[in-house]
Order: C-alpha cells, then structure tokens, then sequence
C-alpha cells in the first residue's frame, strides 16, 4: 500500500494577468448581436436599392484603414462605422436580386440561424469524438439529400452501408478527392498485375479526362495530383460524348497510357451543358476508369422529378458532387459528395478516416439540417422552378427581340445570348453594363465567341427585377448600335 | 442606320410558381435571428454546467429524427426543439472552460459578430471582382497581423512587395500549398539544369522532410503530391536538430534523391516543441530546400515579445503559417499563411492568381478586422499570457505530487503530464476521467509511452477551473492508485 501525498490546489503564484478586462462580454454581445441581426436584415431587404457591382479602384481599400492593428481596443461603434465607410463600397451584392453573374450563392434566412448556432457551439468535428452530433448530422442529411435526389441506393451510407455523402467546402475540393482516389486505387490496381511497375512510373502515365467546357478546378486537380490531363471535345450542344472518349481513350491506351479517371460535368459553367453519362458512364465502367460528376450548379435542380432525368446514368458514377451553396439556399460552404465506396477515399488517405483535405471543420450539416425542415422538399423544388421559370421568361423577350440571339439551350437558370454582331459590340455592351452597376452579368466563350450569360441567381429575384433587367439591356444596345452606325 | 425593333418586356407566360409562398421572411428571421443570438448568449454563458464530453454511443443520432426531409416545412419552434433533443447531447463542448483537449478552437464575440456579417453579405471572393472588399481587407489584414509577428518585411505584400499572407482554410490547406509550390520550383529547377529529363522521373526522386512529431497532415501532404516522405528524429526536447536533418539530406542525395521541401514545425500537436529552425533555416538554404514553418497552434502566441523569440529564424523561411483560428480568439476557420514570393504560390496552379485549392471563400477577413479591433494588441497579448500562466498553474500543481510526473517542456498553454507507472495506469485514469465527462483530455505518445495533455482551451477558463481540473484528477488517481494496489 502507498502512501499518498496531500492533494494540496492551492497553490500561490502570482497571476497578475488573469483578471484581464473583458473586450465584450455576454450582455454586450445580447445587444450588439441583435443589432446586427437587424443590419443584416436591413440588407437584405433594401439590397435592391444598391449598386449590384461595386464602383473601386483596385487598392481603394488600403488607404482607407491604418497601416496596422490598434494598440488599444476600439468601440464597436467605430468598427461599425467602418464597414459602412470602407467595406460596403467594395462589395459585389451577390444577394441582390440584380446580380445575374457566375451562377447563385445560396442564402436563406434559416440558413443564416443554422450558422450562427453553428458559429456559437464552436466545436470543431475532425473526428467522431470531437463532436459527435456533427458527424453524425451529416451523415444522416447526406443521406436526406442522397433520397432527395433519388440517388442510387449505393451511394447512401444507411446504417451498413458502404457508399455515403460528406461535405467539403467547395466543388474544386471534391474534384480533387476523387482524382486522388481514383490514382490511389489505379496504382493499387496495376501494382497487382504489374508489381516490377514503380509508383512513380505509373503516375507518369495515367490520364485524366474531362470537358473542354470543364471548370478549370478539374485541369488544376489533375496537375495538384501530377498526372496528365485530356480535354475532351464537345458535341454541337457543348456535350461530351461516348464516342469521342472512346477514340482518346484507345488512342492513349495503345500509346502506352493507362486511363484512369474522367470527369464529367452536368451543367457546365459556361452554359450549363450536360455531358452524356448514360452513354459515358458504360465506357468508362468497361474501361475501369472512375467516373466523377461534377453537377455543382445543376445538382439542386435534380430535386424536381422533371429535372431529374438530367442526372440518369449517375448508377455508373463512382462518385457525385453538387453545391447545395449555390442553388439550394443553404449558404457558402456546404458542397455535397456522395462516393459508391467509402473505402476508396479513406484509402487514398492512408492515415485516418476522414475525407477531405482540411481536418478541422465547421458544423455545416446544421445548415441543410435547418433549410430542408423549414422550407420542406416542396418549398425548395417550388423555389428551383420557379429560377428557372425566371430565366425561360429572359429567354422568351430575348428571342422576340432580333438583333439577338441565343447561344446554347436554356435547360435551367442561365441564359446564354449576345448581340448579333462582332465580340467587340458585345464586350462595349458588357463594359457599359459594368459600368453602370445596375445589373451584373459575366461573359463566357462558346466556340470562341464572346457570349454573355444572364443567371437568375437572387433569393429574391422576381418577375419585375427579369423584365427591368431586360430593357436596361435592350436600352444600353439601342443606343449602342446607333452609336456604331451612325 | 438599322432600324430598331420595339423593346417589348410584356411577356406573357404563365409563372404560375413566381408567387411561392416565403417561408421564413425578413421579419421572421429578426424575431429568430435575436432568439439566436440569445441562445447562443444563454449556451455560452452556462457552459460549465455541461457535462463538456457526451454521454452518448456511435450511431446515437440516426433514429432520433427521420430518415427522409420532410415534404412540407415545419415550423421553426420544432426545428429548435430538437436541437435540444437531438443536438446537444451529442456535443463534445470546445468552448467550455473544462475542455482541455486537442488545442483551443479560439471563438469570442466580436468574431461571432463578424461572421453574423459575413454570412449576411453572402459574397463569394473568389476573384478581385467578385468582391474587392473581400479581397482587399484580407491582404491587409495579413499585413497586419504579420506586423504583430514582426514577420520580416519580405512576407508583407504592402503596396509593392513580393511576398503577402492569404487566409487557407486550415494549417493542412497551408502545408499542401507550400509543398505544392516547392514540387513547382524543384521540377522547374531541375528542369533548367536538366532539360531530357521528364517531370514524372523528377518528382519520383523529390523527397520532403519534417520531424517525427510532426502533425499527420504534412506526411498527407506529400501522398497527395506524390513525393516521397521522411520523418526526423528528434532531439531530447522533441525538436528537429539542423545535424540531424544535414545527415539525411546527404545520404538521399548521394543515393539520386532531390531534397526539395522541409515543413518545420514551432508548437508541435503532442507536447508542443518547436524545431530549431535559427540552425535548420540556414541548412534548408544552402541546400535550395524549401522551408515552410507550421506554427498552427504556437504562431500566436509570437504577437507577445516574451514569445517571439521562439520565431527566430523565420527570415530563413520560404512560407510560414499559424491558425488564429486556435489561440487568437478568431473562430474557425481562418488559417493565416504567408509567403515571401506571392509568384512561387501562383506559378504552381498556372490555371488563375488563387492561392489555395477551394475556388470560392467567405469573407473570412472580416472576423480578423473585428477581433483585432475590439481587442486592440495589448488585448490579445494579455488573453494569450493568461493561459500560459494558467498551463503554468498546472504544472507546479502537477510538480508538487510526486506520483506526477512532467512529460515535456511547458512552455506555452500545454502541459504533458502523466502518473508515473504503466501505460495501463494512465490509460485507465484518462477512460475514468472521459467517462465521467466533467474534463474533457486527450492523450499522445511521447517516446512510446502514453502521456496526458492538458490544454488550456477556454476563452472563460480561469484560476478556479484549473484547479478544479486538477483536484478532479488527482481524486481519480487517488481511487485508481488504490484499487491497483488494494
């Protein structure tokens, strides 16, 4: 038996600096936080009246603010202040029903309380223990959304399932992974028959595919991951198919080239063209290379049944991923991926089973969590129609009016157009939009050619905001051509 | 002159689904967004009297709530009703001052505030354009903090410099982009002096190092890009010797190997070491070795000029990156990365001037602005001397039990401690001390054995909670010794 010391705690040391003053405490953060619920409220609902494209100068900002932190504390008046003075003027209004570039961030007001209730518990779920309703959560809603999309039943982690969803931060994130996994498991796969081959020699020759209309995320994750990378060419409706794959893919093989991964894309940035999987995905499963979907616009639409159709062929996809962050009113960063096996993206990481790059991360799922409960399937079906109803209607005035035309199918919320004209007529157009700031669209090329795009990207974009956008087009492109004609 | 067609914007199409019903409105989200915001008040403010570890199974959450979205919404009290239900007992309380695991997960006010803000202005920074603000206020606010590093002038970007900070999401982001850019630069080199040479056959000769203590995501880091690893041993104090690493290097270049890339590590995860980089950046530079320094959980405590000395030896850096999201009371995530030469980051993804792998980003600066502001230095300094001086509260308390034993130097907010005796002993002290739930700590390895850490997490961790911590555990080995031995 040991003797036991005294357990003695209290112990005499000088802790001068403990009762530091508190900057902001509890009371003040009931009242400043409230506060800001109204600001960001008052946003909101007067985005509108805001210049949609902010009018700086690159470098406006740094002139505007000291040249290094205060020493001493400032009033949260003062810090307030300034984000009206030296922020608010930088901002591109993403939620404003007048923005119409790139494609949408999502924003909701349930999805806001989900983040701020996720920015309050604070925890950080890299692992189960870390926290384990995050982890769980978001098993449990990848599966929700997996249904939701009426995914294969492989794809959903169930409770023995060997397919689930996780969340990474962005598309670029999830294409990635799966190009990792997939060299993992095709080095893994000619190792076996081949176990001379050195990793590296392998590497040397794998090939990745992947659209000409593809992001450029999937050209970068195919140089992170050292492995060559082949653009496919698209058919006349910026499609990729079968049969053109087929031919690269022989070509490579016979050149000594092992094909290992391609990645197609429904609803591709330009013009949100859709690759043919059902054709793609056989040859790709014959080939026994991994086929990715990156579907990060579109991917919200494929919740309506007569959207859904678009996503036929994903049974041959060894793994999926969209944005709920763009189109799915859960804001930025929830973006979605399903794997057929788990396992294949654990291995690719050897050291512990998590999925992603980052290990620390954000309670995301609370967001989805929150948005599907309060808006129901129904309200988020109701709200990608009628987008897309928004953008057939853009569709129709730019058809009537002749000096247009329409530059590729207007399947969802995007519309492709330009002037009848040169690219430069076009690009005047465009820089005077810009200019103005009233709307905000972007450009794109098709087959060369300067092509604008017009997204219906706003919570709150509403049949008025289309038409406005539509004459102010058609108004700066009167006076426009009179200009160059006269 | 062309003869103009009327602009005609009354279109006549039947949106039938344009008038969608609003599930949660401006004036909703102000009566919930307050309740929030008092939730969040209420949970911080009592989160003590939380059990800080969950009392819950694997698998807990799945059958507690459905396994399909519901069709319609329901109605937002239910939502938050079950966040109690469901929610809170599954989590694992990081902001809760008994939580001495893993590192903080810094959170405070001003930066719950800021990231309310962020989420209301729902931009996406992923481009200049795409919100100047967004982009501006963080490269200051990196000039910033590196002016409270006193990082060398060649790592701010200023208004001409070469070098600048970027926010990653994580210290894992960071590392993969330095040994990213590193891979670039050595095939680039070796290229010049090399040209046959092919690139597959140079990076299959690359080799990265880092400390055997180093975090797993840097031996991660180099799976993904596909060069070799090897881990060095450490000195009796944990840290990487600069003689230790010169052998390696001259073994792998005698044997064909190219050095290319050491990740230096100041703050080690299990016993927070620091590697002697004033010795190992000189190496690093001779040898045209790349240096990145990971201080992830340490590098803030660099803004206190009794610590900074503990960065000596950054001006031989290439990269260099800490977490503010850990210790500098900004919330996750927000990952402060610098480098010397901005062109090395951007030359190694060719594709666009951006410097990590997720395209999109929130307007994460904006937390950093708040917090630096709210605080002022002097703030901040005093926040991170009080857990030091708490974590050295602890280690007299530890010191003065001669069953105790001290595992490591303490010399920031970490204290490696153990019982002295088996593995097994300790093992059981940790599994009695999670089961019970009213601590939460994890363990590491240290020279094989198994070690406890205590962590000083808390933003509201004080004097009384240490202490309580301690009596807390030596009561439980009181019981353990005694059972072992009766």
């Amino acid at each position: 038996m040991t003797v036991f010391v005294c357990v003695c705690v209290c112990v005499c040391v000088c802790v001068c600096s403990l009762n530091s003053r508190v900057t902001m405490d509890a009371a003040e953060f009931r009242r400043r936080g409230k506060e800001m619920v109204d600001f960001v409220a008052d946003y909101l609902e007067n985005i509108e009246h805001r210049r949609v494209y902010p009018d700086v100068e690159p470098g406006y900002l740094r002139s505007m603010i000291p040249s290094e932190a205060p020493l001493e504390p400032e009033s949260y008046e003062d810090v307030l202040k300034d984000v009206d003075r030296v922020i608010m003027p930088g901002i591109t209004h993403w939620q404003s029903p007048h923005f119409h570039a790139y494609f949408p961030s999502a924003s909701s007001y349930p999805a806001l309380l989900a983040d701020m209730l996720c920015g309050g518990l604070g925890c950080i779920g890299f692992t189960w223990a870390a926290s384990p309703a995050c982890t769980e959560l978001e098993t449990v809603m990848l599966d929700w959304l997996g249904k939701m999309l009426q995914l294969p039943e492989d794809f959903l982690a169930g409770t023995k399932g060997q397919g689930g969803g996780v969340i990474q931060g962005t598309a670029s994130e999830a294409t990635l992974m799966a190009l990792l996994a997939a060299r993992c498991k095709a080095v893994k796969c000619v190792h076996e028959s081949d176990p001379q081959r050195s990793e590296a020699d392998i590497i040397s020759k794998l090939i990745a595919y992947t659209s000409e209309e593809a992001h450029s995320s999937v050209e970068r994750a195919g140089l992170i991951g050292g492995v060559g990378i082949r653009m496919v060419a698209t058919d006349e409706h910026f499609s990729v198919r079968a049969e053109t794959l087929e031919k690269m893919v022989a070509e490579d093989k016979a050149a000594g080239f092992i094909p290992f991964f391609f990645c197609a894309t429904l609803g591709t940035t330009p013009s949100c063209a859709f690759d043919k999987i059902t054709e793609l995905g056989p040859l790709c499963n014959a080939e026994n290379i991994w086929m990715h979907i990156d579907a990060a616009y579109a991917g919200s639409s494929f919740i309506c049944p007569e959207f859904r159709p678009l996503l036929d062929g994903v049974e041959f996809a060894d793994s999926f991923n969209f944005n709920p962050h763009k189109w799915l009113l859960v804001n930025f960063d929830c973006s979605a991926m399903w794997v057929k096996k788990r396992t294949d993206l654990i291995g690719a990481f050897k050291l512990d089973p998590h999925w992603g790059i980052p290990l620390g991360r954000r309670f995301r799922s609370l967001k989805l969590w929150f948005v599907f409960r309060m808006y129901g399937q129904s309200g988020l079906q109701a709200y990608i129609r009628k987008h897309v109803e928004l953008a057939k209607v853009f569709e129709t005035m730019v058809k009537k009016d002749k000096r247009f035309e329409i530059c590729a199918e207007v399947v969802l919320g995007l519309v492709c157009f330009r002037l009848k004209g040169s690219d430069e007529l076009n690009e005047a157009l465009l820089k005077e939009m810009t200019h103005l700031g009233r709307i905000h669209l972007v450009p794109c090329k098709l087959r060369g050619r300067f092509v604008l795009r017009f997204a219906v990207c706003g919570r709150t974009t509403e049949l008025r905001h289309v038409q406005e956008a539509w004459t102010h087009i058609t108004e700066l492109s009167s006076e426009l051509l009179l200009k160059h004609h006269s």
